[in-house]
């Protein structure tokens, strides 16, 4: 229901706003587009806000964590107690994301939407608990629909109580040992490319071990078969928690009409299965960072989103999300803070 | 003598600290590389600085502004008073490198190294003039042999100045109407390139314009003659004011083992003059972005430096050595503030 009524309220954004903040941008004491990329990022948030400057305000990161059936066929190169001991090592502050947040002023909710631990007294984790890990889903399905629903329905419960406060900038990131095993399930479910094609590294494995999670993927999406028109039943034969969280993070920043800044592969493949719920959400989205995973350049190319960054980062958890938040802020000061030709008394151009 | 003194003090590092770098940052709650070219970053800072992690502090960009005789070709869309203009927006405030600078929490020193306007009573402004604007290297030299020497030796003298602070990262930006069609000759002139493959449409100049830009460089190159294996000599037959000077900034940074922050074509064609007095300069020096003026990849390639931004930018003022800052000092808190494996309790890898 809470789903229903999301898709209900997503409306594509109107363009007329674009061609205004072009001028507005073209007004301030630089060469025309000369600040590239920025200005695009400042006109981008303009059309989303419908509002010239945008207005600024707080940035906040979800970083769901959850864990992944998946692990059993011996997936990734780390245990999957390490998905509870970074959620941990989250709450405590000491991990990447932790880091980049504090130097970009960005805040962070870390969410357990299915981590195999039960956390007592963790001062900070929001539970929203599904279950404790997916099924394997080489084996089987790897949720449940009503399961899949509720993940998806997280996110977007979440993210609006979040839009009730003074919101600029939402971003999603992830925790989940095994899930670059579930995101490239998702994908080539969705778009039909095969897993050898899609499936890479993760968190930096072996070549036996990336054959075996190319046959996982490959096991899955035929034990499986999912129906690549249907996204909850992707997300529910192959998917992880954390993936249908984020992607009700999207649905609803779309409603919301919140600038969301993507991750890297995980949060990829939640923009995928989010696209295919309502191709709107596309109006909202921008692509952080591609990352050093194998399918992310073919994902992006699905989703027509070109990258702000290319620093062979694959770590997940939201920290190329903040980093990009770093320069959309700067792209919406930039347009909030100079001085115009007018006001600066400089000279426009000679023609 | 300031500058022999300065290039006798210049010592290629040692890269003994390079792989201790490196295992810190391994031991820290994140796959081994997947911090990408961040961990990249930090370990070129903790080799800069032998210290790991690195320390933090100060980050400072010059902003050097200077007029150009070559304007006089009207190889420029903006008329040369936006020179004088632009630097009175850069002391109140308004201009995009004021807003950046705020953001990233950078201070700003501008320098009036040769603009061709007297300022009364500009608070805030460093001057250094060596002469009001160069003469028009078209048809002789554009500048004396002491003048080139004077704007290097300028360089050197603030970075030794602010050398003496908490310094963490220094970088250097310019304005200087006409300054793409001296940068463009400079990099011509030491790497043999022809003109037409070289000059861009800097502040976005028309096709004829552009063709007398080219024009201009190919009659500058042909009439003074500058001789490649003397970059004091290139300097002064086609070179700017805020060239000079922010080749002294990068030669002082290399003997203060300051990180050095290139912004884009401007400052790139001073690395190459930098270069040539001393290559071993390269180890401080950082590419921020690759700039969308057409000559600024064949630069960078000439330096063997691997640009950390792509956002089609053709400003500036220290636009892109500003956004990298931001990118540097995140790769630094990253190593210094993350937990690792042991301290937070995370299990390392299966094997």
């Amino acid at each position: 229901m809470l789903l229903e009524e999301t898709l209900g309220q997503i409306r594509p954004l109107s363009a007329s706003c674009d061609a205004a903040a072009q001028r507005h941008l073209d007004s301030l004491t630089k060469p025309q587009g000369s600040l590239g990329r920025l200005e695009e990022l400042a006109r981008r948030v303009a059309v989303i806000q419908e509002r010239i400057p945008p207005h600024l305000g707080a940035k906040l990161i979800f970083v769901f964590a959850a864990d992944h059936g998946i692990t059993e066929e011996r997936v990734s190169a780390y245990p999957k107690e390490v998905t509870a001991q970074m959620t941990r090592n989250f709450l405590d502050g000491g991990a990447a994301i932790n880091v980049l947040a504090r130097h970009y002023d960005v805040a962070t909710e870390v969410v357990d939407v299915g981590v195999d631990h039960e956390f007592v007294a963790a001062h900070g984790l929001r539970d929203c608990k599904v279950r404790r890990g997916t099924a394997n889903f080489a084996r089987g399905p790897a949720m449940t629909s009503a399961e899949a629903l509720r993940s998806v329905e997280c996110g977007i419960q979440l993210t609006r109580e979040a839009a009730a406060t003074n919101l600029f900038l939402l971003g999603a990131g992830d925790m989940g040992i095994g899930n670059t095993t579930s995101a490239a399930a998702i994908i080539c479910a969705m778009t039909g490319t095969a897993p050898s094609d899609i499936v890479g590294r993760g968190t930096g494995v072996d070549d036996e071990t990336l054959a075996r999670k190319i046959a996982a993927v490959e096991d899955g999406l035929r034990i499986n078969a999912p129906n690549p028109n249907d996204p909850l039943d992707v997300l529910a034969k192959v998917g992880g928690f954390e993936i249908g969280a984020i992607a009700g993070v999207i649905l609803a920043a779309a409603t919301f009409r919140l600038p969301m800044v993507l991750d890297g592969f995980i949060s990829g493949a939640a923009a995928l299965l989010a696209h295919r719920f309502s191709p709107h959400i596309r109006d909202v989205l921008f692509a952080s960072h591609l990352s050093a995973e194998k399918g992310h350049r073919l994902l992006l190319d699905e989703l027509h989103l070109d990258p702000l960054l290319d620093l062979s980062m694959r770590l997940g958890e939201g920290t190329g999300a903040c980093l990009a938040m770093g320069l959309i802020e700067a792209s919406v000061k930039l347009s909030r803070e100079m001085a115009t030709f007018s006001s600066a008394g400089v000279k426009a151009r000679l023609s």
